[in-house]
């Protein structure tokens, strides 16, 4: 059985925490944050610290913290022999370069504070400089995941930008759309059956098939239209995205 | 039984044609289209025709034409005492009135031509100029979805200038993520599990609170280092939604 110290208490950690909850093989022993207050929920279930040099014997230190504390935190932490892990998608494996061990456990997913998330689907990318923790890596995320990829610190910095645009500014994009019912007094629950599957609808085919709208058709009477009912920032995005799905299809015709 | 003769031949005509193959309630009679080719796939199910000066007795004349030829094709139909509707989303009622009796009956869905559709939970958005012919319609959506909106005019560009935002954008979100994992060898796949959750994510929580990324966040050292991996297009799409994300999220920091 492999001991595991939790560093941090955010979406990350909690969900983290939750799916090593039943593992007979990967065992949390202890959360750290430097935060006494968020410890609070953690305390009842398990041993807690905010002090580095009062860190439990484990074979993995598992850093679920935001990017930019990985760097002064993980320069914080006691020289070990454990095998120091960050979950961080956009950070190189080389913020860890103190460690002699050290790896990498991405899971690529969004998490929401009051959501249960199921790992069994979430991609989880591993990385470690040595091929032995690589296998331990491997069978802590299998652990909880069918889905496990081994994935360079330079292929992981590309999926977490392809996944700012297919989630975090897809998101925007549903803003945008709830922000014009709204303003027209139309409930946005009108827009959910597209939503769901305009986003099935690429499990099955290339997105870019799948385009379709009134800029790859590139109906002007109606982009004009639609100009003519948007604010400044909207009409911005709205001409942009415009531009560039004719670019991308504008060979097509 | 109301006896429907429907134009056009395309994914949406072709789908409500499917839908409306069942019902006891509305009958399609005839389908007409003004290239014959088009109408091979109907002709041995049901009447079709090309000319506008034969076509069936009815009591609706369903129009699911592209936006572009709507006018054109409804000055043509001889003067009729049936309810004529056609099924845009973005052109008003008013293209039609050159008849007594017209309406609006559409579909608020992505359709792709292989692809089947379950009408049941596909949003159906009704007009009328007459209370009696808004029941009518009320009447025919209701037997293939039951998601039946009385929308005006109005509201429904309004949805349809949403739809472009929360499908049409979001597909080019995704083809840019696609075109990321192609240029750096990580399959597409990976991220699949990552849209499907961000589209359900809203399904219980507004877009404004699921927002997430390094742009909401403010995090600007992730940001430069994505920019460093873009194109000129790519670059520009990435800055303007980022700023975007900022200027709404901007208050709450």
């Amino acid at each position: 059985m492999k001991r595991i110290v939790l560093f941090g208490t955010g979406n990350v950690a909690t969900h983290l925490f939750e799916a090593f909850n039943d593992s007979p093989n990967f065992k949390i022993v202890q959360v750290y944050n430097h935060d006494i207050k968020s410890l609070k929920k953690f305390e009842q279930k398990i041993s807690v610290t905010t002090d580095l040099s009062n860190l439990k014997e484990a074979d993995i230190y598992l850093l679920a913290l935001k990017d930019d504390v990985l760097e002064e935190v993980s320069l914080a932490i006691p020289t070990t022999g454990a095998l120091v892990v960050h979950t961080s998608g956009a950070v190189g494996m080389g913020v860890l370069k103190k460690f002699e061990r050290t790896g990498v456990f991405y899971p690529l997913q969004t998490f929401s504070k009051n959501k249960k998330v199921d790992f069994t689907s979430i991609p989880l990318c591993i990385e470690a400089n040595l091929t032995s923790d690589k296998e331990v890596l491997f069978k802590m995320a299998s652990e909880i995941s069918e889905k496990v990829f081994e994935i360079s610190s330079e292929q992981r910095k590309s999926i977490h930008l392809a996944a700012v645009f297919v989630s975090n500014f897809v998101n925007l994009m549903y803003t945008e759309g709830d922000n014009i019912c709204q303003q027209n007094n139309v409930p946005f629950e009108i827009l959910h059956p597209l939503i769901q599957e305009t986003a099935s609808k690429i499990l099955n085919m290339s997105p870019m098939d799948a385009q379709t709208g009134p800029a790859k058709r590139k109906d002007q009477q109606v982009i004009n239209s639609h100009l003519g009912m948007l604010s400044e920032d909207q009409k911005e995005i709205y001409s942009l995205l415009t531009k560039s799905i004719q670019n991308l299809h504008g060979k097509e015709l």
